[in-house]
């Protein structure tokens, strides 16, 4: 499917991502998107429909209305994920709405299938009110073993995260923090073994304060960064800025000015925000061996090979045709694989560490071309779901 | 897996329904549910990865973002249907709750994807409140080609789906309803043709009146039944009764007393009532050659045996062990097939006494012991899909 004229690199990138939106859209106009239900038996004999449906369904309907927890044991309960969005931040696209967010979230369903054996089915929100998501989320619940958030803008998924794991008794976890911020650790974690720098003195400079931006600072700093300066639309978050809601007062500094000033004498650079915000120049006045995560999707803060001409000792972006790709997929799979198998209700912090080295640790040797595994490699997901559990 | 010991019909039926339900009760603790999710292509390749996820699924969002019709071109939508109850009104089993409802809809979704090759998903809600089910279907819309209303208690059924009708641009279809009714009818105009009674004639005296009672008097009705008499838990549903609700008001009668009484001289009984309330007396007060259709699940109203030697001419119960089972996969996978082939946003009567007819047809000959298709012969579905589209 790749136009074969495409040589140069610069150009290579425009060309291949046409193509494969375009194959995305036609594998779609063929098949009509990417999932489906299964059933586990034929039914093909009226012993089959009265076991399955009518006598029979009967029974495991009163058993589990006798004792609700049984309901995670003799239905989809068990296995079944909901891929939940309101379409208000997908992607790099931004606010597309509910339909248009659809395919993001079959490919989302896809991945947990393939990768971690999970069932998991989109649901995507015809509303875009916290209170409305809280409660819709909290209504359709009892389908479910599990909530997994996606594409919902800061700082309300914040919000709707925090009440709906309050309220539910089923493990929610919004993907594109923690997943997010779990893969960034580990990844960083390969990176300054390599750069030989201790995590307690490295300064991490962050282009973007939503939703995964806030919650990579979060980890980080769990896992014992000290020195963080994050940079949004608006320039560097100080602390003087009026108005500064409750997640990015959190990480407010001392200093103020735009992206260029908080990269001087950076260690990391770490891009969740748009295509081109990071230049040569910035690279040029980070700090020895300049570790660049260029993760915007579908297109980085600055191109692979630009950073490495600027100086950069190690470029990770969030593309699958580039190396070292942080992408969200090492982790959700075997993160809910984890959490289903283990029967746990609530994710802690110390979950997501563990998963992180453990990601990490599948990269016993890490080069500057490899600082963490690809999405293909097999064990992955077990590694995660055993240390979630563990 | 049948006891081989239960020999006498009467003892059969507790026997065959115990097996199959400790039957049903150990294939889902062995599977966890009877449906999965599925992935219509292996992910193996990073080609694959970068086409039916990042970057390639940003093209198919940024199509739908600028015009959401494609959503049923591009993706599930296409062919996804929701099948959601609120656990008010399950089987004969009463208000059982969400999660306890959760085994009837996983195995309504197999039928759904068996007979209809639709893709269906269980959503259980956490809720019986009228105004929060129907903002949370309206909600979750986005997702689904078609909505399949399920076990919803009487009266708020009715309003629910008005509502819903109204303000969703996709089909909504209340399976007890109108499933119900549409396999009724099919089955009626077979049993009337071996009687050779016409339907302006026959008098019909139903026992129950709640979502699907109300859904086939409508139906019998628009077919061109005149004569029709409601009994529910109260006695005949007199006029004369106070605070009578719209839906049953528009079935009231001049006449008052219970069962028994509305039974004398009647042609037809349709109960989707409650087990044994149907009494041999009863029956040979009715008309000559009575048609009983006893379909309260999973006891019939009386057991086939005993309403044959009251003097029945045919029975139909809703049961798949018993001849002529009414059993609404009769229709709902053919329907909705029809539905979605055909980009039908809007169900209509017309479209309902097609299909109720094309399943009667479907039997050219029909005899005491077979007025009605057997959910496994082949055929059934399209024959249902093609009078629907037409």
């Amino acid at each position: 499917m790749k136009n074969t004229g495409c040589i140069l690199q610069q150009v290579f990138l425009q060309c291949s991502q046409m193509n494969f939106g375009e194959t995305s859209v036609r594998v779609r106009e063929a098949s009509g998107g990417q999932i489906f239900t299964g059933i586990k038996k034929d039914l093909k004999t009226t012993d089959d429909l009265s076991i399955f449906y009518t006598p029979g369904i009967a029974e495991p309907c009163r058993r589990i209305a006798a004792d609700k927890s049984l309901a995670k044991k003799l239905t989809i309960k068990k296995n079944m994920v909901a891929v939940i969005s309101d379409g208000s931040a997908v992607l790099g696209l931004g606010n597309i709405g509910p339909e248009a967010a659809l395919p993001v979230m079959e490919g989302k369903s896809m991945l947990f299938k393939q990768f971690g054996g999970v069932d998991a089915v989109p649901i995507v929100l015809d509303t875009q009110d916290i209170d409305e998501i809280i409660e819709t989320v909290v209504r359709i619940a009892p389908t479910f073993g599990g909530i997994n958030l996606e594409d919902i803008a800061a700082p309300r998924c914040f919000e709707i995260e925090r009440q709906l794991v309050e309220r539910l008794d089923i493990p929610v976890f919004h993907d594109d923090q923690h997943g997010t911020a779990m893969v960034v650790l580990a990844a960083l974690q390969n990176a300054l073994r390599i750069v030989k720098k201790p995590k307690e003195d490295i300064r991490v400079t962050f282009s973007g304060a939503g939703a995964a931006g806030i919650a990579i600072a979060k980890l980080l700093q769990e896992w014992g960064v000290v020195n963080i300066t994050m940079v949004d639309s608006r320039g560097i978050i100080a602390c003087e800025r009026p108005q500064l809601h409750g997640e990015k007062k959190c990480f407010c500094v001392h200093q103020e000015g735009d992206l260029s000033v908080a990269m001087k004498e950076a260690d990391v650079f770490i891009g969740v925000s748009k295509k081109d915000l990071l230049t040569p120049d910035m690279i040029r006045s980070m700090a020895s061996d300049p570790i660049i995560f260029a993760m915007a999707n579908p297109d980085p803060e600055i191109l692979p090979h630009l950073a490495h001409e600027s100086g950069a000792a190690i470029v990770a972006t969030g593309r699958s045709d580039f190396p070292n790709q942080i992408n969200n997929v090492l982790i959700f799979p075997g993160f809910f694989r984890g959490l289903l198998d283990g029967g746990i209700t609530k994710i802690t912090t110390q979950m997501m560490l563990k998963a992180s080295t453990a990601l990490a640790k599948l990269v016993p040797d890490p080069t500057a071309d490899r600082i963490i595994p690809s999405a293909l490699d097999p064990g992955v997901a077990d590694a995660i779901a055993q240390a979630v559990k563990s």
